[in-house]
């Protein structure tokens, strides 16, 4: 349950509820409970405002708490709200030399677009894979920054860097890997910059919103959930997008959404077609690998538009996008 | 194997290289045998023309084989090939009533749509529920072809009742829980009629081309393939769309592909952002629910649209089809 | 609901409630409704000596009409009920000739067991592969039963043979594939041989034992049901064996229950240690895949024992049943 | 590939190893590169004693490494290797007050039991779910082991707090949602003790042994795989208990494996069967949720055990584990 309070709440009528409930306070005016609170705790009821009953704990972000979709600021470009802005988001998935990433960063520039992505820790399942550049890594993304004006987004993989990535990054990503971490969650609750939460692959759209709330319930309001694909029997593809959860999450939450179809689809012959899938249902932005040399890549390299594709996949966008009133950004 | 004859191929050298493999005769000119033939049987190699390697048993349906998609006629609406339509198909789950049914068709006709879909025999999964008016129905359904020259397809549920299936509708659909039945497969290579086959939930891309493969080697060309969304561990939508899937077949196939949002969503609010995505990757076709009064729908009744939702996605979808090079028909 | 009748209840209010709801009508007593009707009709208010309420359409199979397990007769031997008999149900996953058949028999009455399996009409996924030996595989069982006096099961592919299936085998065995299929269920409802119906890979515990309720329902109370692993994520074994599934239906359902862990595994190497697992659980029978020379096989190669592994299987599972006050039988 | 060294390797043509290939350095003789290296090193070919190739990045935990089970110890009790034994642990699924672990532990104790669970730093996927007792929390079961003797076992939410598991505990549990970690991982690669990695249950079992991979790779040989259920379509239970997955495991790789029934049931009813096919598999050990009270248990209600339903599967374990040759510890 969210509790709006009056303005002259006293601290002792808190405490007590506090004692009595597990309660999260939030900002100036609301206190929260789990949802399997369905009435106003009776040491607040003269100070309750107004209150918002919930059947799970999709609370801050839940339509039924607040109905117009959040907006969310990536410097200078917005997305959400009423924009009608889909953000797209290119460049590599490894971050892997200055050349490449500055390859990356005047692609992204030619054709007015904004923020470039770039993995430096990466989750890899196995030990002798490539991990990443690292803090080197993060490094260029910043360098990349200051020379082109650029918003950067990386990863964290796990809580020990979090304070390297939350320093040199713009936007924050938690991976589909890390989305369950509470320890990276956390760190992002107490800042004010972006953060785009990926669904797990094995994860619920339930479990997915909850882990926002982690991030909403501490005082950061600029989350954005990004669906990458799910884990299912089918093997010929790499992920399998879910757009039926897509529709969901439009439906029942006020977050904006971002899709990644490179990583769902495995396979670039598949990214153009199903990123028009998703622009087609007005997102408010897409993740899109491209690389220079798609075949030399260290990591995914199967998925990696090179550069004419991914131009390519800009203009086949662009009408999708304006077909359903919306403008690619 | 795929195998090209020469004109002059003996009896005797057939027969010897039936006796040695397990092969199917296609036609006047092709032989099949299993993948696992990778080399023209001894017997056969005077007379083979030409011949085509597969990596598993997709293979008339193989853009290796032949890479331009197929045309299928829907009527006189032709789809595939290069013809960019996209054509819509509406009508309620199931068959209740004659007024029902002509409310539906009167619907299509109003807007300029030629195929008309209603389920007569259910597959349901209780012995509890309705089953659906059965031959009453397919009666029903051959009336309003009749009356407003509409095209009708209907499901068979098993192959008890293939041939009035066959006898009554113009496009025969094979329902996902009967996709593996060669009983109909079967009986449905035998015509000439199009054959609609849904990809079973738990199906995988291979399987479900594999049962194309069925009716394409018995002598019918006229297959078209249908996603309808696969179980998943998601339950917050009824199943999940497979798009990742769609760009899949597109890629390997050369068959029409028509898609089904209604099933795999299970919640009206879902259906137009979804037949949006699917209008966007440039597909053959839309199956589509909708019903008068939905609420009392005796089948699938939270996923069927109302007649203004219906009107408002062919709206919305023609625009999307402009914007991709397509035509809703 | 299930509504049982007084013994005077006349034709007269049968007809009135049976126009009012969709019921069924089974044996002498019994009258059954979908589980959504929650009080007894009206117009059977006089008539109802006793009824049961259900939260879903498991009824007949649930605990909650009948709590004891039910019993059910392969030839002489039961199983269910408070037999605590394990029936281990041996043979080749396709009858491929004589000779190999009578191994199999051989090998089942030397070790004293006394049911064969063998499949007759494979339901393959590609029209390329072996598709069994059809009507003379069954005849070559039926030639078995008579030599050795075994039971033999083989499996309905699709309706279009179930009467060729009924009329020569003992226990008729539901495929995964053709679960779904009314026109074999409700054949199967209208015998009293027992039915042994295995549960779709891509289907919920729920649909599984609705499948079972067409044969209940339709007046066969001889179902047994089969769990052999359903369709998931992971693809280092051919499929997941359910045995959390199987305590469900232990929990919730009146029906024996038997295990297939050869189709589950895949791999010949994990079904004994999984044969150990099911027996372990007090379950009232195995089948398992076993052929004179399985690298030759003509289907499922790499999962059947050959004949020293069955031994040892046999052997292996005596101890176990044993230890958890069961026998195998 | 794992490249043995001869005793005299010098440090130049490590050096230059190292420069030309990822390679990780394990102890005194051994290198590794990721698997797609298929030929040792020219700058190592004289150095080189021995070499194993892999199919894939599960080297160290590879039978064809190392065909033995690994033992490792818990306290003053081994398992894996050739012992034979099988581990019960139990205890409450989180740490709710000293009473309530002090009468886990007395049960422990009075059954002969060695090691105690319970969960401090809570994995909840709600930040309105209590969260654990954490710090308290850890002290209190370190307090057990004082006064019981007891091993204890906890686990690690992120990387935040993973210093402060290592230091009070006696194994280290990598939950289920933490296990592609590297910030745990890679602590635990850096001490002895032994560390007990939960599969993530969107996981396959490649990428579950490859996250064992990092720890022994790092230099911590006392690894411990636990399955404890998968996430699939099936709803009627919490998770599927994999074992198919788990005789995969048994066959490929050299580590000892526990199961938790537990977790994969959802459902005290289910825990005893399902541990019961567990043992039968012939495994290392068994997490088995109890509670003096399940029904006020502050989280997973509904699947732990209370005290007698313990210790009557403690009972019936003890007989399956002997008809396959094993002892319950």
């Amino acid at each position: 349950m969210i509790i709006e309070l009056k303005n002259n709440t006293n601290a002792a009528a808190l405490a007590a509820a506090h004692h009595a409930f597990h309660i999260l306070y939030l900002g100036k005016n609301y206190l929260i409970t789990g949802s399997g609170v369905k009435e106003v705790p009776e040491a607040l009821q003269d100070h309750a405002q107004n209150h918002w009953v919930f059947a799970n704990d999709i609370q801050l972000a839940s339509r039924r708490f607040q109905d117009q979709k959040r907006t969310v600021n990536f410097g200078n470009v917005t997305i959400g709200g009423q924009t009608n802005n889909t953000i797209l988001i290119g460049g590599p998935c490894s971050v892997e030399s200055e050349e490449q990433l500055r390859g990356s960063a005047e692609l992204l520039v030619s054709m007015g677009l904004t923020t470039l992505r770039g993995g430096a820790y990466k989750p890899r399942t196995s030990p002798y894979s490539f991990q990443g550049m690292g803090l080197e890594g993060l490094q260029l993304l910043a360098k990349m920054r200051q020379d082109y004006g650029l918003n950067v987004i990386t990863e964290a993989r796990d809580a020990t860097h979090i304070e390297e990535i939350i320093e040199h990054t713009d936007i924050i990503q938690v991976g589909a890997k890390a989305m369950y971490d509470q320890g990276i969650l956390r760190a992002c609750a107490k800042i004010k910059k972006p953060v785009l939460i990926k669904r797990g692959f094995g994860t619920t759209l339930q479990e997915f919103v909850q882990a926002a709330e982690f991030v909403l319930s501490g005082g950061n309001e600029n989350v954005v959930l990004c669906e990458r694909g799910i884990r299912t029997f089918e093997t010929g593809t790499r992920f399998t997008l879910d757009l039926c959860g897509v529709a969901w999450l439009q439906e029942h939450t006020n977050l904006p959404i971002i899709l990644d179809p490179s990583h769902a689809m495995g396979y670039a012959y598949g990214v153009n077609p199903l990123a028009r899938a998703c622009v087609a249902m007005g997102i408010d932005g897409l993740l899109i690998e491209a690389h220079p040399n798609p075949k030399v890549a260290k990591s995914d390299a199967s998925q990696q538009l090179n550069y004419d594709e991914f131009r390519k996949l800009h203009a086949d966008i662009q009408k999708v996008a304006q077909s359903v009133g919306y403008q690619i950004v």
